[in-house]
């Protein structure tokens, strides 16, 4: 049953095409870097850790063609695939973390000829593939210790196997819980417009075994209101150095509600996904998509026609409506301005990562 | 452009259909008290208000075929009539509301024969239907007052004319106020999972000529947050005598929200739509209507077979979360406890509001 939401087939990437579930398990192959721009553009592969996979593969899909040894050619072909896949989506941060992990292999390697460098390339994108399987276990295993028998577990959007390379952040921490015989139950929102959690998540989860419930978004309060929510678990899209998430728009409006009713509200989200660069959100670049996502549905017009439509697909919760932050270092907890830093600098390297599996 | 939700046309019920919209405008004839119970429980006719009068013509549909002299037999179709529609919906309060004036009627005159009593019960549910017309535009004139040059109007799922004989509750406070010259604009949450909010309350504003922009139901918060919103007004299914609101799902949720940035939260509903009978929400029947209506649309499935789903139609919005509501009799403020019974028992009869135009 395990699913394998993107790997690299001898010399090109297979993804799981994500539009097409919950009704059809079907996979793209990606043999140039255009398929795989648009396949994250268009959310065939979608979810933060995934697209920063996707995008170091998106990269040795660029280069793999390049022919002959003028490494000047090469480098600047290089560096146009990175700035083109960077221009697939704004605000997750893993992929221009992990284009950033690219350019660093590059340019710690001065010496390298153009053979050397496809090679340090490639070698870095498995690096990258299988840190996210590593990670993706650890937090779940760290999670899961915040998961107690007969507790009932909220989640939105998609931050599961298909979110990452085979495992998830916030659904890793069910996997984990599962994993170790707890007995505990999910509720997915369903996460309009795009559905994520009734196409990906439900399915996932049933997949996996897990007792699930679908509910509207909009029914989240109602459920707390009962008591019926013990705790809720996220992905991330971007964490900046004082902890403000962005994540699927709706994970705000969570946050605000399990404030209200007294719930502990969990971000999960590797070091991929962190950007200390940034102070706080409000300088994280929210994506806007085109109101047709939110005015048809399978081709089907549910609005009038002219309707103006306001369709971001993040939101920023800030720091201080969040509990704590699981990552594969442990759970990190308020005050964030210096926990982030502190805990994220323990290890500068994603070599520490290399699964020794 | 104006709105003709429900009417009686010579001896027969005609009722938009409103799951057609915004795609089609048709009408349907009810001509039998069934045809009126399915239009109820599928939702062809929905809106508390609406819904009440829709339930008075089917007591008519249900009586005028009875021949003959027969009171005691009439009598007992007559009960059998209001039972029967009764059972088509639960939680809006002004079905029952309704069904009882239309029993007051029979009740308060004993000596009145067969023929006599059909006259009496046309007479009241024409008075019932006026009294809707009416007191809508009472309503939409005080909440106008509320309405400031500029103001960002947020309101969920749909209290317009269609939810009413043709003006609106909460809607109507637009209407009175775009009548009265304002300019302000509006926000429609599209309401999962039945999208009375995209469908019907963007038709209807864009009618009217309102600037309208669509959102997802979880985009309210971050909207909010940007301090988009100014203002939210919503109908009601069923009001506590301590002010405690049932109303589509997810009005909670925009009280939570609002109570969190600071925003004012009004309901707009008649007197019909009060239940005094009961102390708080708690005692709100909620209907949970089928799973079928979160994973499915439009008969294509957006969810993994055999997920579980919780849907329930309604939710309870404490009375402390609201700022005010608005009535027919001006706005009633906290301490609801006491205010409402207060302004309520001003005026006790129906027939206060037959309109004078």
């Amino acid at each position: 049953m395990s699913i394998k939401t993107i790997k690299w087939v001898e010399n090109h990437a297979r993804i799981i095409d994500q539009t097409k579930l919950p009704g059809r398990l079907e996979y793209i192959d990606c043999r140039d870097v255009e398929t795989m721009w648009q396949a994250i553009k268009r959310l065939s592969v979608r979810g933060a850790p995934a697209i920063g996979v996707a995008a170091a593969f998106g990269v040795l899909l660029g280069i793999q063609k390049f022919k002959g040894q003028d490494k000047a050619k090469f480098l600047e072909l290089f560096n146009k695939t990175c700035d083109y896949l960077s221009t697939s989506r704004p605000t997750a941060v893993n992929l221009f973390n992990m284009l950033n992990e690219m350019r660093a292999m590059v340019r710690s390697n001065p010496q390298a000829d153009v053979a050397n460098l496809k090679k340090l390339l490639y070698k870095q994108a498995m690096l990258i593939f299988k840190t996210d399987r590593d990670v993706c276990r650890r937090m779940g295993d760290h999670g899961a210790k915040l998961i107690k028998n007969g507790m009932r577990c909220l989640t939105v959007c998609n931050a599961g196997a298909l979110a990452t390379v085979d495992y998830g952040t916030a659904l890793g921490v069910f996997y984990s819980a599962k994993k170790q015989g707890k007995k505990f139950s999910a509720y997915s929102c369903e996460t309009r417009p795009l559905l994520q959690g009734a196409r990906l998540t439900c399915w996932e989860l049933l997949r996996q075994k897990i007792d699930t419930t679908l509910i509207c978004d909009n029914m989240a309060a109602s459920l707390m209101a009962k008591k019926h929510v013990d705790i809720i678990f996220t992905g991330a899209d971007r964490i900046a150095s004082n902890g403000d998430t962005a994540n699927k728009i709706g994970t705000y409006m969570l946050a605000v509600l399990a404030k209200h009713h007294g719930v502990p509200f969990y971000i999960v989200a590797p070091r991929s996904t962190f950007d200390l660069k940034i102070k706080s959100g409000r300088q994280i670049p929210i994506e806007e998509r085109k109101g047709e996502e939110v005015t048809h549905f399978a081709g089907v017009s549910i609005a009038p026609k002219g309707v103006k439509v306001y369709n971001p697909a993040f939101d920023v919760t800030p720091a201080d409506l969040i509990t704590g932050i699981v990552t594969e270092y442990g759970i990190i907890h308020p005050p964030y301005v210096k926990n982030i830093s502190v805990i994220l600098s323990a290890a500068k390297d994603l070599n520490e990562f290399i699964p020794t599996r």
